[in-house]
């Protein structure tokens, strides 16, 4: 569900019924707290990630004319007319300001955060928020049907099924607003005092409208005194009290990744990072990252030789590191290529002069060990390290570590793996596979956060670089690792909070164990391709190579299958698919890395077989 | 305070009483939910942060080697006369392993989280953690005075003041630990079944011991059949409702981040970072990044002509980004230097082979605009670019975007600002001050988290550079910009939380407005800076050349003080100062960004004064 970014709040209205509480100035400019309720409802929008905010004014438009100057995501527009059209002509006039869906609010509510969080979680497009009964004397009723709105009303009689009252806070999609503009403009001809609400209730029975009731909900309009005393003495306080809960008491919704990574992450992950502010030059902050060094060197068994030098970055700047800091001068690195992250090292090299040998193979077949071979054979002297990717995500093949590294040693070759998606998902030993050099981030396997990523480093083979030439400064590996050595700390600023993400990450990696989380990935891939090959789904790779945390899946070849709109349909229910990348059919990839379950499969396989059947699109 | 991360789990013994409950197996291989209860303690210890945990084995051994080989960062130790000794000589075996403060646990207790939370928090180095009644029948009483645990003895009558029960956890230091093998060793001459109980007891006598007590604490101790039984029908229970809920709620203290950034964010900024697992690649992530980007210009006010370029690194990364991107191979950079990061921009043109002319000045002392334009004139038609620091806070001058720009203008020379920390804590018009590239980070005066940087582009400028030389990728600005405006996305993985957290900034900056940010600083600084003079500090920079976000103290020439031992002092109670690093003088430093108030600089100055009176420095 898209999260809403624009608003319209409607302020053309007087306020008569206020005389005493507030003078000339407009409803919106009550003030209970330390500023006017306009400017509590703008925060909220804001603060609820709201970008734009268009507020129609008219009565004393000029006190809104200043809100404008003073935050520049709101836009004013006056209806010159407002003492002679409804509410409904004030929304008309801002069709050539939105583009998109919106939330359509009153000026004079004060109401909780959890208003705004309910619209936008519901599944419905075009939304109407209704509360329980709060006998204000202004109530406007809604009649509904199932799940619909059938009408609105100030009249209990005139609703046949009671949904809830009116709050004045709705999600309208930009296909109802269309709609609600072409009835309102016939309607004008006749009643130019035509209220929103009635022209809901006229659409509805062309357009399916639907509602979220919340039963207990603070908010409150403020038409006349005794509104206003009960937002004082009541409304407002529970209002700050239910906000201030809200905000470290909020629930999320668990979504189901299968892209590569960034991956599912438990709860417990996503709340580490909630953390007192530090300053990350403290001894305390250095003593965490230090832990995280070398639990992640710990996971690939490389105690005592090994060390792990962290980088605030992407998983592609921690590959940057290692190809620009390594490599020296007067020597090659051989660049295996079976997918786009192979092809990526290779950029990386040109941009930076790095002298390589190029060994391109197309994305979806395995290494020729023979071909490998006869290349180190025939630069012999020439090359210092050869670089690939384990698991190359770009089709889900893996490249054999334990052949590739045997034929390296042979040559007396340094090792550089891209390790990205099968660290802490595929075992390795580092020292049995004569690694130098182990790449990864964060946000793979070991289920934490973006904005970390790693190089594990064989500590001898790293101080052969100290005087090589700085082909960089920010991605320099020696540098950095003795900045770790000498301070403990990195170099730059780290992003604090991914850090104790990660700490808590690895933490339940150990929790799991490799044997647990190795297990429980193989057994995802099987029971996702399992379901796939009833389903009639074809793969890209073969058993033998594959890695078994990446699946691709031919396209089928079918005018019904459309990758976009199935991404959609599954998106919509929970499911995050991804699209193929070049390989040598086209596919579509499911990823089983992160904190998902056998069952989470099992519903995802009933979704796509129901959505298969809905396009009836053949395999 | 410092995050405790070891532990010691004392389970040598036999567990007689449980006989029918759990056969040969020792007390912590009870089993409640779906693992044994030591393997639940040791998820919860881990959990916490724990990185080391020692478990001294005794009865059944065998049991507690098979944990160390699934747990990594499990080691075992065995008391081998656990038969004929009591838990003090237990603990006293640790002591090779230990080598800092601690927690203390028993081998056969369940508790809620909450437990280590509260012993962490604590301001008691030594704290030994107590409870409500609990009517187990095999209680250990607390005798107390003041803050100090006097005793603690299942015989209540032993008791003079109730503290409450002992729950079997305790945070120890590793001075206290020392007191303690050095007490028990002698003990241990006349008596080996000494408890370690009985040993805090009688250390407590010459060291100060204190304690945390929790009335209501879920927890138990399972000795015997009964405590079993209510362990399964009603602690457990508890406990796990506590900790689901603990999650989502965990409350944090609030610290005063006085270094230059990161800075203090609100709570909301930190639990905006709590969102549902999301693919960066979808479009409604596309759309957040969009909304940030257009905001960061939007403070700027370059609107339209400018371009935000994320990158999912420090600060650093960006500036790298800058100077690596724009400056042609034909053309130098001049490099302005008045502090670290002014010398840092000429070490990553050195790396990278950027031409460069470097203006070095002593760090403390303003820029001399006659020298800046005799060198333009000097090297005229030969330097495309000049590069400096706006707010150089290596010692806090601020650098004149005004003045520099129009001599720059003049020379038709494009600039570049590191407004790291200026961005959003000073206005700047990016038009009126004739900038080309704007460089600054998500955790520094927008008060987001650290982990994105970002560059604002003119966006003339920045396709000059479209078939430059590409000296780099990860930080190739042209390129990474292209892919915003093709993708609409980041080019690499970012750094997915930071970003929720950096929209919740920004948002928070709209509310306060520029205005508002800027005085509150302006205010803060004045409060601080009149406040350190009263207690007699000197400042390096005049206020005519001060940015007024940090303020550069010379250090007093007293032998009583000692930065670190004042930093120590300020951090215990919540303040964190800063360094001072290469300025003409020798200084500390204390920025004045992020979300603080006047209230709390007034608090930091009456903490700086007692720490002054208390160690008599002289100023």
């Amino acid at each position: 569900m898209n999260h809403v970014r624009q608003a319209v709040i409607l302020a053309a209205g007087m306020g008569s019924r206020l005389k005493g509480v507030i003078e000339e100035k407009p409803k919106g400019f009550l003030q209970l707290g330390n500023k006017p309720i306009i400017e509590e409802s703008i925060a909220k929008l804001i603060g609820f990630g709201i970008t734009k905010i268009v507020i129609v004014t008219g009565y004393s438009s000029e006190y809104y004319e200043r809100l404008k100057k003073k935050y520049p995501f709101v836009r004013t527009i006056k209806n010159q007319r407002f003492e002679n059209t409804g509410s409904m002509f004030s929304l008309s006039i801002v069709k050539d300001l939105i583009d998109s869906n919106f939330l359509l609010l009153e000026s004079d509510l004060i109401y909780e955060h959890n208003a705004l969080q309910v619209l936008n979680n519901s599944k419905f497009n075009d939304c109407i928020l209704l509360s329980g009964r709060t006998s204000s004397g202004d109530e406007v009723y809604a009649g509904i049907k199932e799940n619909r709105i059938v009408n609105l009303s100030k009249n209990l009689g005139e609703i046949k099924t009671l949904g809830g009252e009116l709050v004045g806070i709705s999600k309208i999609s930009y296909d109802l607003y269309q709609a609600m503009i072409n009835h309102a403009e016939k309607q004008f001809r006749k009643n130019q005092q035509y209220q929103y609400e009635d022209c809901l209730t006229d659409v509805s029975k062309m357009k399916e409208i639907n509602y979220e009731f919340v039963e207990d909900l603070a908010w409150i309009e403020i038409d006349d005194k005794n509104h206003f005393k009960r937002a004082v003495e009541k409304i407002y306080p529970l209002v700050q009290k239910r906000d201030a809960e809200f905000i470290i008491s909020k629930k999320i919704s668990r979504n189901v990744l299968l892209n590569p990574g960034p991956a599912t992450t438990t709860d417990t992950v996503k709340h580490a990072m909630v953390v007192e502010d530090i300053c990350p030059r403290e001894k305390e902050f250095g003593e965490l990252v230090e832990s995280i060094r070398k639990d992640l060197v710990r996971i690939v068994n490389g105690k005592d030789l090994f060390e792990a030098v962290l980088f605030a970055s992407s998983g592609t700047g921690a590959i940057e590191a290692c190809l620009t800091s390594v490599v020296p001068d007067n020597k090659s690195v051989l660049i295996i290529n079976n997918g786009a992250y192979g092809e990526r090292m290779q950029q990386i090299c040109k941009n930076f002069e790095v002298n390589r040998i190029d060994y391109n193979i197309e994305w979806g077949d395995p290494v020729d060990l023979r071909t490998i071979e006869s290349i180190l054979s025939k630069h012999k002297g020439k090359i210092s390290h050869l670089a690939f990717v384990h698991h190359e995500t770009t089709v889900g093949i893996l490249n054999s570590l334990e052949l590739i590294s045997k034929l390296a040693l042979k040559y007396n070759i340094e090792i550089i793996v891209d390790a990205m998606s099968s660290f802490a998902g595929i075992p390795i030993d580092v020292n049995e596979s004569n690694i130098h050099y182990l790449i990864s981030s964060a946000n793979k396997c070991i289920q934490g956060m973006a904005g970390i990523s790693f190089v594990i480093c064989n500590i001898d083979s790293l101080k052969k670089t100290k005087d090589y030439r700085r082909r960089s400064f920010y991605f320099n590996l020696y540098d950095n690792y003795t900045f770790f050595s000498e301070h403990n700390q990195m170099q730059f600023t780290p992003p604090v909070q991914v850090l104790y993400a990660l700490r808590q990450a690895i933490s339940e990696y150990f929790i799991e164990t490799e044997e647990g989380r190795t297990n429980r990935y193989t057994e995802l891939y099987e029971v996702l391709k399992n379901g796939l090959e009833k389903l009639g789904f074809k793969f890209l790779v073969d058993d033998r190579f594959h890695a078994k945390i990446l699946t691709s899946i031919i396209e089928p070849d079918d005018d019904n299958y459309n990758f976009t709109e199935m991404h959609d349909y599954l998106y919509k229910r929970g499911f995050t698919i991804y699209p193929g990348k070049g390989a040598k059919q086209n596919t579509f990839r499911l990823a089983n890395m992160g904190e998902i379950y056998k069952e989470d499969i099992v519903r995802f396989l009933n979704c796509l077989e129901t959505y298969k059947k809905l396009k009836a699109i053949k395999l």
